[in-house]
């Protein structure tokens, strides 16, 4: 049971990085790797109540509006439980864990979005997931315009739907989207060695043969 | 609309601190004050649904255990909406904030009593609360043994009365509550001008006394 590796996708809601996790999934446990999947917020017992607390905040009525430093901290208890109970026991009995958003994730929205700044971010991760980081993050950065168009397009489908605004970001304006956007591409620059960014704006299955290569490289 | 003042109740559970937080408040409003009063986890919607997850976290049926580290944020997200939602607004207003239970709980009951570190707790109430501290923290520290009792007997109580253990703290052992106990005579030392430590083991009028005493030395 050797150690295993830790990738985690990133990228604005829209980017196609649930759909380009999944297939990764699935190309590797066809390889006959073991492969754990989850996302962030979520992923565990309690990450799911968290969630719930989360979406409810974002209508609105049910709870007022959630403090920033509240909502920040919300995500780094269910982050520090999914590492404690899904990523690390994972990890050292030799799987591959695939995580859909992480800390990155904080510091685009909460950090830039919301303007809370990187540095307390960074702290929070430092002290909550006594500083995990995973060896490989897949950031899917397509142009800013394409990614808002998608988002759009899925939020309008729920709402149809289910008649809920489930996403409260994607209620955000194009401001708000623009900071993430303009963070994800500092994450990328600061840590060349972690992040791989994925521009292209190519079908689904073009993103997919890509992201194989990346990852393949690093887990030979 | 002059500044207000923050005060904090902190002690084991079974010390009195509830009790004590109730008649100063009682007495406070008769004096033409207007106060303001809450409790940690909980006293907001947001709160209320966070301390929801934390005592089903503590029957460990409906959610497994929760990693210490996730408990910890949990209670600062609890603790940065009662910031941004009451304390900061009514401290604005001029109002007297009591509070039971603050962050020297959490470097109590998480810090020594789950041994994460004083360290981490602090930094996490940097960070989280921006270092939000109250003006005065009433400290309830009878003997350890006259806590242990009346906690047990109170336990013994709500376990008749509701079929359900409420509190899992006071299901740990007596190693527990003994870290805990140290750290708050740790703090009392760190700190003398904020905390004061109310050591006698009198009866609940007696207490009221001195603690009227200390608030009204401060407020005037």
């Amino acid at each position: 049971m050797g150690r295993g590796f830790f990738i985690t996708f990133e990228g604005l809601d829209g980017s196609g990085k649930t759909t380009q996790l999944k297939l990764l999934a699935a190309a590797l446990t066809a390889e006959g790797r073991t492969v754990v999947s989850l996302r962030q917020p979520g992923g565990t017992a309690l990450g799911d109540r968290i969630r719930g607390v989360l979406l409810d905040s974002r209508s609105e009525a049910a709870l007022g509006t959630i403090a920033p430093l509240a909502e920040l901290a919300l995500m780094f208890a269910d982050r520090a439980q999914a590492i404690a109970e899904v990523i690390r026991p994972a990890l050292g009995a030799g799987a591959v864990v695939l995580c859909d958003r992480y800390t990155d994730s904080s510091e685009a929205y909460q950090g830039a979005g919301r303007e809370l700044g990187s540095e307390r971010v960074l702290a929070l991760h430092e002290t909550v997931c006594e500083g995990l980081w995973p060896e490989l993050t897949v950031l899917l950065l397509p142009s800013l315009e394409a990614s808002l168009r998608r988002a759009r397009r899925r939020n309008t489908r729920h709402v149809k739907e289910h008649g809920t605004d489930e996403n409260r970001f994607e209620r955000e304006g194009d401001a708000f989207y623009g900071r993430i956007h303009e963070a994800y591409e500092r994450i990328a620059e600061r840590e060349p060695g972690r992040v791989v960014a994925v521009r292209d704006d190519a079908p689904v299955e073009a993103i997919a043969g890509k992201v194989w290569e990346i990852v393949a490289g690093r887990l030979r």
